[in-house]
């Protein structure tokens, strides 16, 4: 018996659907697409030319945990209208990520997906609070979390009575320094038999290193998962943050026409 | 070059020395004890006992953060309570863990060292309100942290003005699976070199098995600790949490009295 | 600069590509497949039915280096015999681990590939020997080994004059315990960049699982691997080490038709 | 029930102590120093000095395991003939490590105590062959065994019939990046409390810089182990291995002086 019952695949053997904009997550192969952190008004831009390549749903930070208090911590409210402003103009939804329970009031107002991070996988009264709420909630993995833990966190949520939880696979902390992080690809299918909630892949910070993140983004897929989280930015090198692990936009066109050339059904049969 | 600046030996040559009750913690030998959690008054009792034993400072969770939502997670304001009630008869301080940010005003009001569990280690927005009071925190090594990322969460603190960061070592994730945890020795040492902040051993959550705290707890001392925090509690068999790492109150006789034979300053040579 | 030479993809800039039996292996999709141990003639029907399912390569070991000395540690030249039989009449050759370096010359006159196993990956003198000789040999990376000690570790036998090296990544240790190693997918396309050598993938071990071992094979094929070799039993539940994770013929039959249909240029596109 | 049984406590109750030269190992507490690898006929010298220092046993390799094949590798059975002589001029029997099976019958020639390193703790053809003589081994922890299969290994060796095994916990590799390894202090106490064989500590290989040395090795003490074993190097920068967690000869008298100060009964209470 696990120790958790919500999030259990014995408790919900169907997998949990969650329409948002135009896919269904837990059926369609989703993909999220956008830079670490919203920058300017540029990103605008930026989201209607992933709109015309197929991108299903926008990400970009607005509110950014960093480790140093001396980096840039993001672009905050103003991120906030400037994600608004590019679902206006490009019809997509987007993801960010909450990092202060007293913002709550505010993503709910602006944010389609709510983004948990790494970090605050643990913060369960934050957790409780977006369990009151209908959002849909991608609740990222923490880098040192196990599989139950992860899963409980998920249960938080679930048991105040939110039932849109994504789970998102985000890479491991090991003893491995060439990659930032271990992609954990045992994740997908396990977490697919464990649990109902769906499961979305994280390959850039899950590799740290640009030239891996496609591979693995594949890997994802062929392993189970119900589709791929992916930074892009239009130039990287002068990302505000992350820029070793972003894709640019004709990279990222590669993974894209690897996903419309492969028809999902196949890989995933 | 580290990427912290005020927390750095570097920037501040001097151990910081903060004095609470009767102590001044980062240049004596300090002892906190208590149960895991406070269930109930008769916390008061043992409160007064630990106090004749020596014991410097209380400990007690009234807000636990707890891996599952079904588990026992605290007596809440009322623990807070029994905390106060536990201080005025035993005379000691008491150091308690603020799992909300919204609960700021409360424990200001009600407790002498705010800690920061290692869940929260990265929580930089309750980082950051903590920098802004001047109580002492107790902030945990997150148990996948990197020393570089648990000085750059006290920058935090430090960076918005309270300079009464104590640091306390709880053990670090890794393959072993005989302990809960692997107590990271090297990281007291380690930390004492890079950093003028005092540091605290947690055995009891650095092992979780109650036959290796009292080792444990006299090697963080030998290897230059500041002082060591200990969960006891009067029938472990019997307690809402941790138990299976919670020395008697026999047991940690044991520990004191190596104290005492040992006068510190001996074995930290 | 990397600190190996001959091993690194600068030095080397096409893909080494091995033969063996009727594949080109770095070139191929290769399918290795076979019990985790001989534990009898009745591999020799086993390898026939693999055959005609279109696995290159067989696998077993007879040699079986064990955690505790008291578990079943092969049938050694025995095992041996049966393998070279099962060669014989399924016309298939067959990768077999070495445990020790005084075996070394009764390996060069039965097997085909010579494997090394994940507890010998730093065996330095195993290492040279085996450069010594022409055989192709199977380096299995250490549970615990960095990129760099792995490739360092082929580099040991490269620099003896053989050429002939395969990779296998076979999972590391993590402190995730639900599965028995965290298989490594980043390694898999970081390999590819890093070194000229061809690299298989073994879910079996990286996962522990019987029910992840598909979907990782998949997986490990979608980013770039050159093939994978897996576990099968004609009755996992009698195996005599690793059932757990060992398929039977008729699961094995559904990662060999997913092969079959997907036509493995559209996936590693 | 553990799957060791002669390596238990349960098994045999009483520490075992094993002699060498003017020690009992096991009982007494234990001082063995000495450079990572003989480099020369100048160690000869270096013996003299470290046992007036009061050294129990001397340690340094002749045939060193190096990650890469282009690293020096020793001075072979020529170090054996400068350790034999070191033995001879000062009296102290010394300790190296073996790396090839082949080699067995050399060693038992020249040397009191036949060192198994990490990478070979599970090189179970070399275990087996050291069960069949009566020389002491040091057995070291592989850097990323569990408790078990270290306490497994060591049940190869006596299983055979040599009662001699004394442990050495090393260090293991964990998400740090600061020190070279993580000084596992838990594993004192535990092996301790499940086995009966006495354990030794490595605090240079454990923490791999020289500043934390002397705090690590007086934390094992206090935690119960029975010896400590430091490299000491007479010019650490010139040193051909692990010159960086190498003591000087004056840095390594205050270790000793801590320990005479101490009269260890009282640190280990």
């Amino acid at each position: 018996m696990p120790p958790y019952k919500l999030a259990s695949r014995d408790f919900h053997p169907d997998n949990t659907i969650i329409r948002v904009g135009n896919v269904d997550i837990g059926k369609d192969v989703v993909i999220i697409a956008g830079p670490c952190a919203i920058e300017g008004v540029n990103f605008v831009e930026q989201a209607k030319q992933l709109s015309k390549m197929g991108v299903n749903i926008l990400r970009g930070g607005a509110y950014k945990p960093r480790t140093s208090p001396y980096s840039f911590s993001g672009l905050e409210e103003e991120g906030l209208e400037i994600l608004a402003e590019a679902r206006k103009q490009s019809g997509l939804p987007f993801v960010t990520e909450i990092t202060d329970i007293r913002n709550l009031d505010l993503f709910c107002q602006y944010v389609d997906i709510i983004q948990v991070g790494s970090r605050n996988m643990q913060n369960f009264c934050l957790l409780q609070e977006l369990g009151r709420i209908s959002h849909p909630v991608l609740l990222k993995r923490g880098y040192a979390a196990k599989l139950d833990e992860w899963l409980l966190a998920a249960e938080y949520i679930l048991a105040e009575g939110n039932k849109n939880v994504i789970l998102c696979e985000r890479g491991i902390r090991s003893f491995e320094t060439y990659t930032r992080y271990t992609f954990d690809i045992n994740a997908i299918p396990a977490v697919k038999t464990l649990s109902h909630l769906p499961i979305i892949a994280d390959p850039s910070h899950g590799t740290g290193r640009k030239e891996l993140v496609i591979p693995v983004a594949k890997a994802a897929l062929a392993a189970g998962a119900d589709g791929v989280m992916v930074e892009v930015h239009p130039d990287p090198e002068r990302a505000l943050s992350d820029g070793g692990q972003s894709l640019t936009m004709n990279e990222f066109k590669e993974l894209i026409s690897f996903l419309g050339r492969l028809q999902c059904r196949t890989i995933r049969g």
